[in-house]
């Protein structure tokens, strides 16, 4: 045997997946020294649909590309219902508004899976040199318990370099040439150990001692670092099956482009329409064949597939001539025993919380929290990693993240129950209270999967009054009476505010980029009431006083973040009776290379062309008196205040950030 | 010497600047054989800031990369005007919109030169193997008389291989380290034939000459292809000198985020607002020193600049730590003689129509009109190259550009005498009337500059009624009164649709990209008015039949077009009581592979998420009835008529293509 290489990293992500490819994102713009490994040997299953829901794009906006992706996708705005009436014959029974209007400027929308990645690669390779290093498989993962809370390397982890061909094409059940999704199936037994064995016997392969600070398991369904750390997945499993197809329909059913939930006397099925002429459908399996029998994995087919949606749709015929891909899966929810070890490796994704798809609902359910789970750890870790935060940080990754797989389960449950697996003459299959019921369902799933509406609980970083005294809480509880519509644990939802200096109409989102900062928004109500200014200039004075947090906390400039916080100020005056420079300098900081900032004051007020935003209104904060909010580096909201709480958030970033 | 390389091409561009790289976006969409070779070895200037207009944005997203540029611009969104008091103490005398509300969805904005010709070389690249080749430069020019009317190459070009260095860093004015344009000034003299005589002495360089059905001189200010057919320009010079700064300001003058038109008792100077922390400064020079000598242009510096900026400025103060690019021109408008050779070498861009930048307002149209000569020609010299049209088509290249020419330097002529060369106390400099004369004019300006107002005169390819019965007009004339909105001779303007198959909306000039294919608007009125339908029914029978324009003019399948035109439905019925599969086949044509085309059919309707776009009611059209409009390539309109006025239709493209 060779010598064995050993080397150090700060993060290693195991898994480049959606979820390992989103921390990446953060460790890249926070400068957090990382690798990335995945056991396969490139990129997979391109022709895969991805379901993006208004919050993920919201997100993606945050890291610069929402708006192409916007763009490339197909949008999906409204939902048509269709159900047999009392001869059997199918009929359109209702239609409903896919994404509620108003509740993000991004509706639900499909696009493949790989221009995603694409875009998540780009932007890593933008903003650091972490590339996705393929054909690595981890063999053991050992963690020092003595280490963990000091700045040392408590993990060490061995790799060993995967042998080609791809471990993947060896599992069975492919036997078309269209790619397919089994292997990564819950239909499909986990190969791990036989890949890693395989692995191990095969001459020209290397291993590699890896020791890390951080570890996170993104390496999904059947996740080796889950095994490493003593998870268990916990949840409920069926026996019903869905099969995926993403073709191009040839087809005179005359809603293939609208999404579509479809039951029929011969089972459900869902239409989600795709780019490019693509759609997706799932269609349900019979869970036993005509023989009674279990039904047999190897018999799903794309020709079995069709078949069945046939049956469904009669009297409409589908057909077609370009598969994309296809898959089956069993439908079920598990959530992981435990999120962490030690706060040292983590699980993410896939790897501790699955949904399987089912009906496009479970699906877009599950592909956005495969990814919101590693947005929320990137950067408490890499705050943690850089010595900025407290490693207290990082115990609201398991709160938060277990918190809403819980919710998502049990939501899903509710609505799988309502979709799967009856009689054909269901709840579904009649008219009236019945299908009321199933619609109203189907609007809070909508909802709760828009990834809008997610409310995280009382912590260190979510200043709202908890019932729970508990440990870790924040010492100050923010006022949010001040700010109705801006909810303490949500994200902020966003309005049209102009640029003081030019007038230019922002979305408040697109001013808080996925960067690493916190920010304090000052809303600072009506500047040209003299008294409201005094507020204000007092305000300015304690926050620019060397024991304001602003001064307290600042990292070691390198490069990449020149400040953990910003001061973005909303005032609430016409603009055009303002003057920029006439406000006090912490609110449009000077630099001697580049003069004043021109990119920190803005207003609500009515822009030219893209109408007003009515931010104080739509907000509910009182335009006159304004008040502050610290918005935490995801856009989710930590604290609201009066703009002379200045103690308040002192206190609040005291009990997250370590003085240097 | 060696044996001269002899080659054949179907158009040979000539210069890679702005207008160059927009007639190539075209070759390579429409699959035309192209070269294109510029005398320069790499793309310069990139410093230099862009003015983009309305028009130049909707042009852009007709190419699939608008909105990429319309979120890295800086918009503009306000002027805000500065003037002496009667203390000559400069202070702020009035405000206004920049690009009137309503004209387009996109506003004026600024953008590095360089980012627009990468969107232009990506497009060319995805498009097609054309690639600029770079350091070649024409040396001789012959048209053979005879050939010029057949399908023969006519035309032969000897292209020399240009010495390195770039001989454009021999031209002297560069005593900074900073880029700039004053190489390309007109106040430098044309070097061409210095650079050529060089290249001829110099060894290793080598020669090559092209066989060429068109060519197309791209070459800017100081054309050499302009000499080759005896094109002389014409029109007036003046003495006035701008200088041109493209700077990071550091100053406390409040307005530097906005355009600003600045007159104060020591000149007169412009402010554009730029990307990224830039912006752009138009000072005026005085064009004679101390001594009341003519000014001497090299005493033109970076230096000298800020300083008259800072006596204009006074009291406020202006400096920087940055520039990234810097000129000076003098002031003047000239046109061609003429815009082409027997039609088959032509001149565009600033190679046949120059305004020097006066005040930021010269530079936009500049600017705009260097890429429109050539979006204006491509379109029909592709088509006449591939065989489609008559020959007669190129005629109105030249016939509308210098159109527009005249027009622009008519206005361009009155502005600039508004704007330079006054006495500081001049009419600018006083209250009342005076600045409100300036204001209007200024106000015009500004429409005339976004490009969406140009309406081009009767002529083959547009029906409106003509005064002159002149050689070359269409057999038939339009029905302006069908819809008085969509004005024959300008661009049809955008207002939101949605898909009839899944209730998406659109802005209609999103449905309409460069692509080549003329476009039949069907406004099918009312779906549900049995009458109505009836009516369409009929049209739809008349439109599939073999005599129909649609199936006459059928170019044969080369892989880049399909179909010469394209017929979009617009219906003004709720979309949810009409069945996409209902209309006539040729609404929404079946493929075998992939089945119905759900991207033909649209509907007047409101949207769940953008409103309604009332496109009936802002186009002017019945609502029960609807009309027919032809769409030229250019989304110019050509033709509105009745839905039976298809014998109409088949006159006018009759009057256009070649039957095969």
């Amino acid at each position: 045997m060779n010598q064995q290489h050993t080397s150090k990293v700060d993060v290693l992500i195991i898994g480049a997946g959606p979820s390992g490819l989103m921390l990446a994102t953060w460790m890249a713009r926070m400068g957090v020294k990382t690798r990335i490994v995945d056991r396969r040997f490139d990129r997979l299953n391109s022709g895969q649909a991805d379901g993006l829901q208004s919050r993920t794009f919201e997100i993606f906006d945050s890291l610069g590309f929402g708006q192409d992706i916007w763009r490339e996708a197909n949008h999906m705005l409204e939902i048509r219902f269709w159900n047999p009436d009392e001869n059997q014959n199918l009929y359109r029974s209702d239609r409903m508004v896919d994404t509620k209007p108003g509740l993000s400027r991004f509706q639900q929308a499909t696009l493949h899976q790989a221009r995603i990645e694409d875009y998540l690669l780009k932007y890593i390779e933008r903003y650091s040199d972490i590339a996705v290093e393929y054909g690595m498989m981890p063999e053991s993962l050992e963690v020092e318990p003595g280490l963990v809370e000091g700045d040392d390397y408590p993990i060490s982890v061995v790799l060993r370099s995967s042998p080609k061909p791809d471990p993947e094409s060896r599992v069975p059940g492919n036997d078309t040439n269209v790619p397919n999704g089994l292997h990564r199936s819950n239909l499909t037994a986990d190969v791990t150990d036989t890949l890693l064995r395989d692995a191990q016997n095969t001459q020209g392969t290397s291993t590699e001692k890896v020791l890390a600070k951080y570890v996170v398991g993104c390496d999904g369904a059947h996740s080796w670092t889950r095994r490493q750390i003593g998870c268990v997945m916990e949840g409920d499993h069926t026996d019903f099956v869905w099969g995926v197809l993403d073709i191009i329909p040839i087809t005179d059913f005359p809603d293939i482009r609208y999404r579509c939930a479809i039951h029929s006397a011969s089972g459900s099925m869902m239409v989600i329409p795709r780019e490019d002429k693509y759609v997706r459908l799932y269609i349900q399996v019979t869970e036993v064949d005509e023989n009674g029998k279990a039904i047999d994995r190897f018999k799903i087919t794309p020709d079995n597939l069709i078949l069945a949606a046939n049956k469904i749709l009669s009297p409409y015929k589908l057909s077609y001539k370009h598969c994309h891909w296809w898959t089956a899966y069993g439908i079920g929810q598990r959530v992981g025993s435990k999120f962490d070890l030690h706060n040292r490796v983590f699980l993410a994704g896939d790897a501790v919380h699955t949904h399987s798809p089912k009906a496009g609902q479970g699906m877009n359910i599950s592909m956005h929290d495969s990814r919101s789970t590693t947005f929320n750890l990137g950067w408490k870790l890499a705050s943690v990693v850089k010595g900025w935060a407290n490693r207290s940080l990082l115990e609201t990754y398991s709160s938060e993240r277990g918190q809403i797989a819980r919710e998502l389960i049990e939501f899903d449950q509710k609505f799988s129950r309502l979709f799967s697996g009856r009689p054909a003459t269901d709840i579904m299959d009649k008219e009236g209270i019945d299908l009321k019921t199933f619609k109203e369902v189907f609007e809070k799933g909508n909802l709760f999967s828009s990834g809008c509406n997610v409310d995280y609980a009382a912590s260190l970083i979510v200043a709202k009054p908890s019932l729970a005294a508990a440990n870790g809480l924040p010492s100050v509880v923010g006022k949010q009476s001040l700010a109705p519509n801006i909810i303490m644990g949500k994200r902020i939802p966003s309005h049209k505010v102009l640029n003081q200096a030019d007038a230019r109409p922002w979305h408040l989102q697109e001013l808080l980029p996925s960067n690493g900062t916190w920010r304090l928004l000052v809303f600072a109500g009506d500047l040209l009431d003299q008294t409201q200014f005094a507020r204000l200039s007092a305000v300015a004075d304690r926050l620019s006083s060397p024991d304001s947090f602003i001064n307290r906390y600042k990292p070691k400039e390198d490069g990449k973040m020149a400040s953990l916080f910003e001061i973005l100020t909303i005032h609430s005056s016409p603009y055009e009776k303002v003057e920029l420079l006439s406000l006090p300098d912490v609110f449009h900081p000077y630099s001697q290379e580049y003069g004043w900032d021109y990119n920190k004051v803005y207003v609500d007020d009515n822009s030219y062309h893209e109408g007003h935003g009515q931010a104080y209104h739509n907000y509910g904060i009182d335009p006159k008196r304004g008040c502050a909010i610290i918005l935490r580096p995801d856009q989710y909201v930590s604290w609201i205040g009066e703009l002379e709480d200045v103690n308040s958030m002192n206190d609040f970033f005291n009990g997250i950030f370590r003085s240097s």
